[in-house]
């Protein structure tokens, strides 16, 4: 079948979920965590054939790691579907409801977007979850994984397609991409996709972008910030900016650069460089933070947009909160930034002038994803402003439509006059 | 100032605007009413300049009816923005809020989108009163109206942009743009511009959309639906049949095609073809439609995409509730729809399944509208699925970001084990 089959098929498909109620959605995920127990050897042999291509080809050992997908990771998978399946059904939720007249009533109400398709690197777990966040919120999906993971995914793919319709779903509910050419394909396909969800590098999430106009929900970079104001409590500011940093500098929410007020400096932040320092943290300093702390500047440029995802941070004094504000605005990539200040006022203006989508006071930018903010499942991070900012749940999969219940009323009465609007919020009542 | 210029600068002053309160924007729609009170007669004597251009180029009647705008028309304006400045405020709503642990509270709160393109054809209203949506919601703003207009436009957005200043809104909160060149350049500055808002025809959009990644809020196409089902009451349907066609064809929320299940057609179809016919609608009948009636068919093709906007109306059988579901999806723009029934199930079933921004149980399609769903302002009508769809006020123009306000909690505590989450959702209090 060519892409294009596929994404027309997978349009209808999203029309007929649109009649599933959330019973039907919910039998079809513990209908594919039931097929994927009893597909375990199937898949795991599938995952030992992709594992021992990959050893061949010479694959880096951690990307051997990210592909291992063996009965005991098959049953996490499983576990996790059976707790999507717990959460409430983000269908159907009335956001807002308005009496506009007698006997014409109109609802603001969530509902599925139609075809979504995600595009993401290896990780055969990762697989499983988007079909699922697919399934749970009435979505058809599109789904391409890393070529590594080929002969994985398609097992997958295919139990988890069957076990859909076993449960009720439309035949095309869920289609497999496989090769590079069929995403460049789908990317033109516009008329039948509705959002791309891509996981993977920011270069890859910035490829799909560049070449589709489909909208796309996905992070960029993560260029966070820590600042320390004048009167941030020494032995936190130490610790938020370690946790920030070191607790897991690959992701996207690790800190990069740490901003310092100079009355702050003064004080403590000798103390804020041992911390970070011993916890391996090697550190590019200004000409004044270096002049504080009687080094050497380590960082004479003016390029402050780094993103090292690396035990590495740049620090910087500033001489106020409204610069601090100010070189976050320009330098970071609105994503996640936190002050640690002792003041309410500050913290406040901080959070209000920071245009990014997590702001925080007093807290570790690592808190910026799905679980912690317990969004039950995390569909991706969005760097985006529109529809979905910051960590996204699965209300990212969903838009709303509004219905209007009337009694044949007529918009000719409201033009002469005859008839005036009443508007009144009701209740949501769920 | 070049282009490039002013959407840099305007950038600059979207993130200063997020450091100003409700109070401080409800001021300067209040500064800009007095502005536009007082400059009246220099607005007034901008437009006649245009008018004796336009006359003199020849310009269509309905066009010069547009550019009108004399002082009892700006007297109109000032009193729509009076309207606007009593609206609640919708930067700052709690949109949700959670514990997450002890002193760890998350909320998820609406703000500005950050610097918003709005471009439309002539109509110096529409200038003044998206100029107006913009500092409601603390957006910066670049606009760009009909060139017809460009004395109006101009006097207009240096009374408005000075009086916003005057109350406290930075420097180059709004920029005008003159040429077809300089937008064409906008298009491009997706580094600076978070949204584009075009108001105008179809195909105008249409451009704005293809030319740009920049994200777009606008409609497209109009193609709605009435779908009269088999136990449709038949004075209900004829009047509301004439309603969503006649009432202002010209609009993208009238209907252009009449779906009717065979046995209403039997019954009743011809009392609603005289209804129509009686308001002026020539109708083109399909065989089957034209059968029932006795008549020759008018529409012998399947191109069912039709978009008349005008008094004319395309009627066609269909056998079924699904089979006037699946029409609606295939053929037309998910715009807004409406069954005519007695039947609950079946109106439900239709509101379901089709994947349209507006969806109508016994009512007209005409009450697709910003005004009429009680929006107190609309931004816009938009056919896109994300951020926001169908009628659009305010808070299209605002996005929403996380605070996180913490006393000094740290990720590796809780990936260690030595803490746990206890996500519990906060009220409102609102």
């Amino acid at each position: 079948m060519t892409t294009r089959d596929k994404a027309r098929l997978g349009r209808m498909a999203a029309d007929l979920l649109l009649g599933l109620d959330a019973r039907t959605r919910d039998d079809a995920l513990a209908s594919i965590a039931a097929a994927l127990r009893e597909g375990r050897a199937r898949v795991a042999g599938a995952n030992r054939e992709d594992l021992a291509e990959a050893k061949r080809s010479g694959l880096a050992a951690p990307l051997l790691k990210r592909l291992f997908f063996d009965e005991a990771k098959i049953e996490a998978a499983v576990e996790g579907i059976e707790a999507l399946r717990g959460l409430h059904d983000p269908v159907g939720r009335i956001l807002s409801a308005r009496r506009l007249d007698t006997g014409l009533e109109l609802a603001q109400v969530s509902c599925p977007i139609g075809l979504v398709a995600m595009i993401f690197e290896s990780r055969p777990d990762a697989l499983v979850q988007m079909a699922c966040l697919a399934a749970k919120s009435g979505n058809a999906v599109i789904l391409k994984g890393g070529r590594e993971a080929a002969h994985t995914n398609a097992a997958l793919c295919e139990i988890i397609a069957a076990a859909g319709r076993a449960a009720g779903f439309p035949q095309d509910w869920l289609s497999p991409l496989e090769s590079r050419e069929d995403v460049a394909e789908l990317l033109e396909l516009d008329e039948y996709v509705d959002l791309i969800v891509p996981r993977g590098s920011k270069d890859f999430v910035a490829h799909i972008k560049e070449h589709s106009r489909i909208p796309v929900m996905g992070h960029s970079d993560g260029v966070c910030h820590v600042y320390l104001h004048e009167d941030a409590e020494a032995g936190m500011a130490a610790a938020l900016a370690v946790d920030s940093k070191a607790q897991y500098p690959a992701a996207c929410n690790a800190a990069e650069v740490l901003l310092v007020h100079p009355s702050f400096a003064r004080a403590s932040l000798a103390a804020v460089v041992a911390a970070l320092e011993a916890a391996g943290v090697r550190l590019d300093l200004d000409p004044r933070s270096a002049a504080a702390l009687g080094r050497e500047a380590g960082k004479t440029d003016e390029d402050w947009s780094v993103e090292y995802l690396d035990l590495r941070m740049a620090v910087k004094l500033v001489d106020s909160l409204d610069e601090a504000i100010r070189h976050i605005n320009r330098y970071g990539s609105r994503h996640t930034d936190a002050i640690v200040t002792s003041s309410r006022d500050a913290a406040e203006e901080f959070m209000d002038r920071v245009d990014s989508a997590s702001v925080y006071w007093n807290a570790s930018t690592r808190f910026a994803d799905g679980y912690r903010y317990g969004l039950g499942a995390e569909v991706g991070i969005s760097t985006g402003k529109l529809h979905a900012r910051g960590p996204v749940g699965l209300e990212g999969l969903c838009t709303y439509k509004w219905k209007l219940r009337g009694s044949g009323q007529l918009v000719a009465d409201y033009a002469s006059g005859a008839k005036r609007f009443h508007h009144e919020e009701l209740d949501l009542g769920d």
